[in-house]
C-alpha cells in the first residue's frame, strides 16, 4: 500500500513540478500551498483517480460530515436526526457544518474536513459548483446529496423524495373533496424538488379534466414569510383559489397567517396542504393536512450510503427517491357550495 | 511533558494494582478493560487530577462535541447554530450526539469521544450523574452545561439565561394590561429553570399584591402537547385564568390549541405569553408575546469556554446567566371588561 501510494504522489509531484512533500500537503489540507499550485495538483489527483487511505493511522475516523447551506428551519432538526442515529449504529458521529450561502463549501472548509480525515460527507445544500465537486473528489472523499434542491451534476450519489408523486396525491386530494380552482405554491424555479412538485399539480389537473391557470402557481421559498405573501397574492385574485397546496409546512403555515387576516377560516373557506410533515403540524391549528416526506429516513440512507462508500464498495444505485405520503387532516374539506363552480 | 505523564500513570497503575497499558487504555477510551478496573482506575484518575495531553499526536483534533438528551424541538436548531458558528471562528468543528436518555452519556458515547480525542464537550441534557462527571474529569475532558435543567452539581461550568427575570417581566406584563387571575405552565419540577420561572411569576403577583394560587400552577413538559393539556386543566377551572404564562414557545401553542377548541379567542378571551422566542412565534397566529431566550448566544458562550478550558484556562466564572427580554406582539391585551376582577 505504502509503495504504490508513493508512486502515485511522486507522479502527480513529477506531472505538476512541484515536490513530493507539496502534493501531500494538498491531500492533507494543509493551507501553506499557493493557490494555482493547489487548483493545479488537485486537477491532476482527480484526474489520476488517486486513492486516499483511509486514515494516516490506519483506523477510521468514524465521522461524517453532515453539510447545510443554512440551518433555518425546523426541517434540519429531522434530517440531523436521521444521520446522528445512523451513524451511531456504525459506531460513528456527525460533525455539523453551516456554510451560510448555497455556493458551495469554502477552501477553508475543504481543508479543515481534510486535515481531520472524515469518512465521508452528505450535503444537504445540493447547488454544488463543479469545482467543489472536483475537490471532494480529488481527495477522494466520498459523498451523497440529500434531496436536491437543483439538478444534482451526473455521477452523484442522491437521496430524495418522490415529490412529483407528493405534488399528485396533495392536488388530487383537494380535486376529490371538490376544488376546482386551486393555487400552488412551491419553491424557487431553479430546484429540481419545486419543479417535480408543480408538475405533480398539474399532471392531477389535467388527469381529472381541469384546466392549468398561470396565474394560480407560484413561486417562493419554503418559510413562512413567502407562504404568507403568496397566500395574500393569491387570495387577492379576482377568483381566488379554494384550496391552496403549499410547497411546505412552513408556507402552508404562511397561507394560514394570510387566510386570517382576509377573514377567512381554513378549511371552511379554504382548504390548505402543505410539504414536509413536521411534528409541528400536527399540532397546527387546524392541524394541517400534507404531504409526508421522510426526511429522518432519507438523511440515515444518505449516511449509510456513504459509509458504504467510504469503505470503498459502491452504492447500490446513484438515485434513490423515498416515498412521499399524504397525511389527511382538518385543513382540508370541500369547498363552499358555489364557490367550486365559480368562473371568472 | 512525557516523563512527567508517564511518572503518574505509573503511579496511577501501582495504586491501581493494574499495569502501566491498561491504565492508558482507559486513558484512551479503549473497550478490553474490566468495568470494576476501569472505575477503580478512573477514580485515581480523578483524584491524582491527572492531566490529559491536548491530543496523542500534538495537534488539536478541532472538535466539539455537542450533546443533547433528546432532539425534538425547534430549540435545538438554535442551539446548534450557536455551537457551530463558535466553533468554526476558532477554526473547528462540532459533532452532535443525541443520547436518547436524561441518564446521561452511556459507556460507549464515553469511549469514542476519548478515542477521537474531543476538545471538549458542550452538554444540553444537564442531568448528569455524578458517576459520568468523574467519568470525563478523570479523563480530563473539559464540559461546559448550556440552560441547565436541573441543579448543576458543583464545580461544573454552565451557561443559562435569567429565567428569574423572565418569568418576572412575563407576568409583570400581564399584571400592567389589568390581569389578575393569571395561570402559569412550567417545566417538570425537578429542572431549576422552571422553578426559577414560577418564582420570578410568584415575585411579581406578590408584589403587586396578588395572591398567588396553587391551582394556577402548572408543571409539564416544554412541548406543546402539554400546553394543550395543561391549557384545557387552567381553562376548565371553576374560575379560570384571563391569561397564561407558558414555559416555552411550543406549549404556548399548545395553550392557542387548547383555547381555540374551547372557542376561546387570543388575546380578546385569553392572553398567552410564550418562552424563548423561537423563529416560528413571530409567525404564529396571533404573533406569539415571549420572553426571548439567548438560545443562540447561551450555544456560543459555552462552546467558547469549553474551547478555553481545552486550552487549559480556567474559564472566567463558573456559572453565566445572559439576559432574557419580553417581545410584546400580539398574544397579549387587556382581560374583558368584568373579567379581570372575578372572584370565586
Amino acid at each position: 500500500m505504502a509503495t504504490k501510494r508513493r508512486v502515485t504522489i511522486a507522479l502527480i509531484a513529477e506531472e505538476a513540478g512541484v515536490s513530493i512533500p507539496t502534493v501531500s500537503k494538498v491531500i492533507n489540507g494543509r493551507p501553506e500551498v499557493a493557490p494555482e499550485t493547489r487548483q493545479r495538483v488537485e486537477r491532476l489527483l482527480h484526474k489520476h483517480g488517486y486513492q486516499r487511505r483511509v486514515s494516516q493511522d490506519g483506523e477510521p475516523a468514524g465521522l461524517i460530515d453532515l453539510v447545510f447551506a443554512e440551518i433555518e428551519s425546523p426541517w434540519a432538526i429531522e434530517i440531523i436526526r436521521g444521520a446522528e442515529s445512523a451513524a451511531r449504529e456504525a459506531g460513528g458521529s456527525v460533525v455539523i457544518s453551516v456554510l451560510h450561502t448555497h455556493a458551495g463549501p469554502g477552501r477553508d472548509w475543504l481543508e479543515r474536513i481534510a486535515a481531520r480525515r472524515t469518512d465521508g460527507v452528505v450535503i444537504v445544500a445540493s447547488r454544488l459548483s463543479g469545482a467543489i465537486q472536483a475537490q471532494l473528489t480529488a481527495r477522494s472523499l466520498p459523498f451523497v446529496v440529500v434531496d436536491p434542491e437543483g439538478e444534482p451534476a451526473p455521477g452523484v450519489v442522491s437521496v430524495g423524495a418522490t415529490n412529483w408523486n407528493g405534488g399528485l396525491a396533495a392536488t388530487r386530494h383537494l380535486l376529490e373533496l371538490g376544488h376546482r380552482r386551486i393555487g400552488v405554491i412551491s419553491g424557487p424555479a431553479d430546484m429540481l424538488c419545486s419543479q417535480a412538485r408543480i408538475d405533480g399539480y398539474r399532471a392531477a389537473l389535467e388527469t381529472a379534466g381541469v384546466e392549468v391557470v398561470p396565474e394560480l402557481i407560484r413561486r417562493g421559498t419554503f418559510l413562512v414569510d413567502s407562504g404568507h405573501d403568496h397566500g395574500h397574492a393569491l387570495l387577492s385574485l379576482d377568483n381566488p383559489p379554494t384550496a391552496i397546496f403549499a410547497g411546505s409546512d412552513l408556507q402552508a403555515f404562511g397561507v394560514f397567517e394570510a387566510a386570517r387576516q382576509r377573514g377567512l377560516r381554513v378549511p371552511e373557506d379554504l382548504s390548505v396542504v402543505g410539504f414536509d410533515d413536521l411534528p409541528l403540524s400536527r399540532s397546527a391549528w387546524p392541524p394541517l393536512t400534507t404531504v409526508r416526506q421522510p426526511l429522518e429516513e432519507m438523511a440515515a440512507l444518505a449516511t449509510r450510503t456513504v459509509l458504504t462508500m467510504g469503505r470503498g464498495e459502491a452504492p447500490e444505485t446513484r438515485r434513490v427517491e423515498l416515498a412521499t405520503d399524504l397525511i389527511v387532516r382538518d385543513s382540508t374539506a370541500p369547498p363552499r357550495a358555489g364557490a367550486a363552480h365559480a368562473e371568472p
